[in-house]
């Protein structure tokens, strides 16, 4: 006779060590999950059930705010940049506890896309009813069918990214990409700023980003090395331009969340106009570089921090083998469009955060000082 | 027969032990001067003889840009949250180096307002150009008569600080901070948004401003022992709503720019939304509280974080006593009117900033790594 031990937080992991890297796993499946009946192979056109909003809905809307709080706001600054270049309307992305204080200009002109994983984020919430107040069209991006934002919202598109479990979101994060480029590739097919060509090359491009993502987890040993280098650091620098810097942003803040380094982003060409003043020997720099166009420029400002003393790992492109020159260790991303590229360099960002946190031995899925929604203001 | 050692350098400071000390304490004189034959007591219109924008010009115009750089885009942050309050136009506010790579929205109905002290800034001169190219108004604020950008853009606003030499920028910040309450008001005042008594209550409120700079400047001791007792810390953060943030953004930068402590501003409701996890026993938090209608939110935001064992000094109105009784340290500012706070509040930033830097023995005028104009991308 033996005995079974048996824990059922561990069997809920699956075999791993904590939730988070668990959700980190679960990515592809739910990139699909949240592409499943919208996206579909040889269908020339987004299929949203859910969302009423008509051609000539459309027409009469002449502004989009994107309201949303920590990781989610992250995730509307790449809204932004792929609305505002698919759809050609403009877009402005705010922090939910700044809109709503700020007597923001709304009318029933204005279109609202508010995003919250748990639904009930309350800055959020009280957002989206000042945005109705004010006569806007509120679509609500969320993982939680029926929550408080699912259910007052005049449309929902759901992320199906399963729920998530540790403080720290990832999965949900990489869906509400998703929700951004649907969204974006929506609108442009409505107003016609989105021709077949460029449709059928993104949806192409979107619906290998499940297994793009796959061959990128199976590659950790570049990070783990990183991590097992620099998790003594206080401080860390992650630098990045354009959609590379909304990513820097989450990046740094998932390494706050969870290993309380401080951590902080910066638009690579601001670098010079005061934070390179930081950049002392053996600072560790995280150098995103796959915008196709800004290649050289990231070369430049990682040259700058190099000649500073700073340890940098950079991830690029497959292919982009001159950054491997400049840089003490390089990430290959797996070739994809410029514009889709936050949703696979992000992955190694949150690997980065994850072992880097375990190296320090900190509380992985519960973070202190942090709860998974807030709840309150 | 005696012998005077004579110090050209020493004698260009007026006495004080650097640049920038000296550069603060003008700054009233800053202020006015920018403000002089612009905005005069009695007279209820802006004097713009720089600025041929025209009523009509200004109804075919649905949308304004500010972009700028480091200190400058702080300013322009600012100028946002002003002009969208005065003048109703809808105002984006953009990092230069980010602004010109995101192909932004730009036509005939666009103004740009472009931001920059020495008018030679790389990535701001090229903003102003790809704006004209696509046939945008440019307006120019610079503090140098006959610039770059001076020269290319369609009208300019000078800021009369006179020359700036420490690298960190002070009284230049100060002085674009009225320019862009100057084109608010002027703005606000074309398109009839603005009131004869809402023009009057804040031209006379914005006239007492040196005045209450100067009172401020004298009041220096609670700041020094502040900056006595944690120059020693390697991180800090600095927290504010509304343009309490901007101020924050601001005042962060500055001590990262002299003093190489890793700074970071936050908007308060972000707090619990990730970098909440930082805050830790001792830690400086610098917490700004002058908007009227944020105060209770920021008195809470204050008590999260000493509940998670920080030091914090606070700054708020002459009159907000409460405030007290959650912080370490607090600086009273003289009352003026919310809107224009900022214009007082960086002053004891700026103070911070100076004193912690040189605690730590920096080279308070010549910060490593810096150049006072960036005049490469």
């Amino acid at each position: 006779v033996f005995h079974v031990t048996w824990d059922a937080a561990s069997a809920e992991k699956g075999g791993y060590e904590h939730f988070m890297i668990k959700e980190i796993h679960e990515q592809p499946k739910a990139i699909k999950d949240t592409m499943t009946s919208r996206l579909m192979p040889g269908v020339d056109e987004i299929k949203l059930d859910d969302i009423k909003l008509t051609k000539g809905d459309l027409e009469n809307i002449n502004k989009i705010y994107i309201v949303a709080c920590g990781t989610a706001y992250h995730a509307g600054m790449v809204g932004k940049y792929v609305i505002e270049r698919l759809a050609k309307v403009p877009v402005e992305v705010d922090v939910a506890s700044e809109f709503r204080y700020r007597n923001p200009l709304i009318n029933k002109n204005t279109l609202m896309i508010v995003i919250s994983q748990s639904g009930e984020t309350a800055d959020t919430l009280a957002a989206l009813r000042l945005g109705k107040e004010n006569g806007a069209r509120v679509i609500a991006v969320t993982n939680v069918v029926g929550s408080s934002v699912a259910r007052e919202a005049t449309d929902v598109l759901y992320t199906w990214a399963g729920p998530e479990i540790a403080v720290a979101s990832t999965k949900a994060y990489v869906t509400q990409l998703i929700a951004m480029y649907i969204i974006a590739l929506y609108l442009g097919r409505l107003n016609g700023n989105v021709s077949d060509e460029e449709f059928r090359l993104i949806r192409d491009e979107m619906l290998k980003l499940p297994e793009k993502a796959e061959h990128l987890l199976e590659q950790k040993e570049t990070i783990q090395k990183f991590a097992a280098m620099h998790y003594v650091h206080k401080d860390m620098f992650y630098i990045g331009r354009g959609l590379d810097f909304a990513v820097a942003l989450e990046g740094a803040l998932k390494i706050k969340e969870i290993s309380y380094i401080h951590a902080e982003a910066y638009a690579a060409g601001e670098l010079k106009h005061g934070p390179i003043a930081l950049i002392d020997k053996g600072v560790p720099v995280i150098a995103l570089a796959t915008q196709d166009e800004l290649f050289e420029k990231m070369l430049s400002n990682i040259k700058e921090v190099v000649a500073r003393g700073a340890h940098v790992i950079s991830f690029a492109f497959e292919g982009n083998d001159d950054i491997s020159k400049v840089s003490d260790a390089v990430v290959y991303l797996p070739k994809t469009l410029s514009i889709l590229a936050p949703v696979l360099s992000v992955i190694p960002l949150q690997l980065l955060a994850y072992y880097t946190a375990v190296e320090r031995g900190c509380d992985v899925d519960k973070p202190r000082n942090l709860a998974k929604s807030v709840t309150v203001e």
